[in-house]
């Protein structure tokens, strides 16, 4: 898989990094805003990969066409921001080259844009694009559906200057009908990032908790959905949409293992 | 729903006390080995909730089929021990009366009767027969079918006194293929009992944790069980057995929730 | 020690039945509000340890100082409400009986009362009357002076009904300097009661959790407190008076352990 | 203070960049066993930081005296290995150059050379050298000494890779008297490091939880000693050595205040 990356900055460099180390990728290409030359460790990594030519493009320099042409790729991954979709978005659409963007949020008519794109390619958006953030979603909706009368709650954790409450418990509070201003947030030193469910039963509780490592998350995340996309018609998706089928298959196949412990 | 309670001992009298409570329920009587009279706010309010008359008997003392013959019930719930079976098993089978039995290990042959009586009436085992303990079974087992080259740990952790590890974590270990020795029991003070699995990924960690509270949530699975158990056919079924199909039709009606936040 | 107890519900209760399996303590006597009769296990048991005496009297029928005189006690622990002081205070005080009150709050002039009675015997007063929440509290007191610079955050979790914020965790929030408003409540199921304290480290996080499994834990608390109150003089005092000088002679005491494990 | 920071991997890189951004530090120099050329953004941080002049020298072309002669330093920071010290010990001493290893494990002869040269300069080791570990080490200590009757549990957390138990974990449980053998360690994913004490009473918990985010965390702590030990005497130390002082001091300190609360 040809991967280009969008976004070179404090999760973007984590991504190329992990992207670097997946057997069943190449990277490109990485387009960022910044006209500063790339050094240091990652740079060189990304030059050697590519048999000595440094392939970290600044926007401004490099048209999207040229850049497609002498290095075309399958999938464009973004960790951007809301700008990057204006730079390689209609080119890609045009060309068929599935798009990744974990863009953390994108105002409606940026949100309309990317309908429009997803006629043409598989387009995926998750502003929480790692793997254990959405599987835990998904778990806490199925139990709430299960146990629809346990009492939620739910608590994320994360460094001291982060503002705002965080965006993926304010999606786990929507998907949960939790209020967003019963969300409780915790502002602690440096801590990465910990979001937990807690499900109250009357004489027991049922925790689901989800703690982020380190953001080599986003690139494992985000190479998932953009292997998974390979098979996709065009169209608009979310990591819930490649995960769902994953879920409804594997319930089918959920075998009691009672019997099979004690005989 | 008529229930007959087998068993009037540290769990016995708890899910006694659930069953009391709930709407829909009635406690016909109580079984229990010891001769000594049952005094107490508990057998008082048995007493009461049967228009004076004390329902709770002693099992040498009356025969299982005079005592259905007198207050007839749907269902049977065993808290008692491996005994208990052979006291109320062919009676409850030849009448179609339900069988719920909680108690923590039978041996081979006890299985093997249980798998008769299930011939002619549902009969239901579970050893750890809580709904939140099944429902994180089966949240576990399903994350790890979805992400099965993630690391998983399981850790238990009970009163000082409990010897050996608890025989749900070795059910949840052999769902998930981990060895009973890696178990990791942690013997603590009166710690009700809290079962966690932990899934390692390399950058994010999701942690499903149980908790118990108190022992009614016996009573509460029991009760769960019973309910649910009235339209099914005679067979041999485990908690599992009766979550899974919830596990099915809501993995069939789970959605992506982002756009709905988004707009 | 002889000692008598001020309340029997559902605080009461569970200490009443801490203290009978005390080795080193008699239950005198109980007294309650209610006029009803008390029966079930508990009252038998209190019955028994005293030769067949019932020792549970209500107030409005039992003059203190009658009671004081038929059954002395060397402590009074008061688990009623906020008028069990006027009950027995007064008498107490007058026959240096030493008074350990867990009321959970009092207006300002019942304080002013439990300070003038101080003046002829020692009082305690802890509406936290735990051994833990004390110690946690102390440890988590001397770890923000060491370091003073870590981000503070404080969580309580309790079961659904608990209005309000815990006094517990205001009491932790006002020691360690948060504001009341900032102490993250959650309110699910059946939770007995949890409070967690946060230090976040640029590099690291640090905690410092409390979980109360059963409210006997309140009568171990009273008892300690009563047994160490033995030696002081007449005064007010809190739990916190009662560790504060095990932590500092302790603290004397600690070692460093590294050259130990490498030798 | 002028320091020299000895070791340049995995972990010698994140302190490197912990002292470039204290303000009261100057990195004067990095000694490497490697004699590949340094590059990357932290090495043209350091570059930056000395003028223009690359600091970052290898250990078999640069003798440590012709060093301390052109960049003398205060203290020589080492996060190397067992060898680093034969390359700098001697040489510091003599100039009484304090001292601060951070290296895990000497063996007993390494040991006897740190005895030796602390005649001279004060020389700190610490194979934990984060304040937070060091904190709860202490506080862990405490706790048991007042509650001696109270059970202890050690549950140790790290990524899947890492080889038997932590030897931090082995410190803690030595310090609490339990068996190396009954420290639970569980492995998975990519956890940075998480160590857990339990303490179980009858009817409650209190749990000692330290979660290391990043290894910037050793930094920190390497820099505390180095700046506490300024005042010292030569003398072996610990973190521990270092950490009790503060805690008698402040045990001292600690105030009641509950009335505080209520008035």
């Amino acid at each position: 898989m040809r991967i280009g990356l969008c976004g070179f900055g404090k999760t973007g460099r984590p991504v190329a990094r992990t992207i670097l180390q997946d057997r069943d990728s190449r990277l490109e290409w990485v387009i960022r805003r910044s006209v500063h030359a790339s050094r240091g460790p990652l740079a060189d990594q990304i030059e050697r990969s590519n048999s000595g030519n440094s392939r970290i493009f600044t926007a401004s320099n490099m048209p999207i066409d040229a850049l497609l042409d002498m290095y075309p790729v399958d999938v464009i991954i973004d960790f951007s921001g809301v700008d990057g979709l204006s730079y390689y978005g209609e080119a890609a659409a045009r060309r068929a080259v599935r798009i990744v963007s974990a863009v953390s949020s994108y105002p409606s008519e940026h949100q309309d844009i990317l309908r429009e794109l997803s006629t043409q390619t598989p387009v995926l958006w998750s502003p929480n694009i790692t793997l254990g953030v959405n599987l835990m979603i998904l778990a806490a909706n199925l139990l709430q559906m299960i146990a629809p009368l346990a009492d939620v709650e739910i608590v994320e954790e994360h460094f001291r200057l982060k503002k705002g409450v965080s965006n993926t418990a304010k999606i786990i509070a929507q998907s949960l009908g939790v209020l967003e201003g019963d969300i409780k947030s915790l502002r602690a030193g440096g801590i990465v990032g910990t979001h937990e469910v807690v499900f109250g039963f009357p004489s027991q509780t049922v925790r689901l908790r989800h703690e982020s490592v380190s953001p080599e998350a986003f690139g494992e995340g985000a190479l998932f959905a953009a292997k998974r996309m390979e098979t996709l018609a065009p169209g608009l998706y979310t990591m819930e949409d490649l995960l769902i089928p994953s879920f409804i298959e594997n319930a089918r196949k959920l075998q009691p293992r009672l019997f099979a412990v004690n005989s």
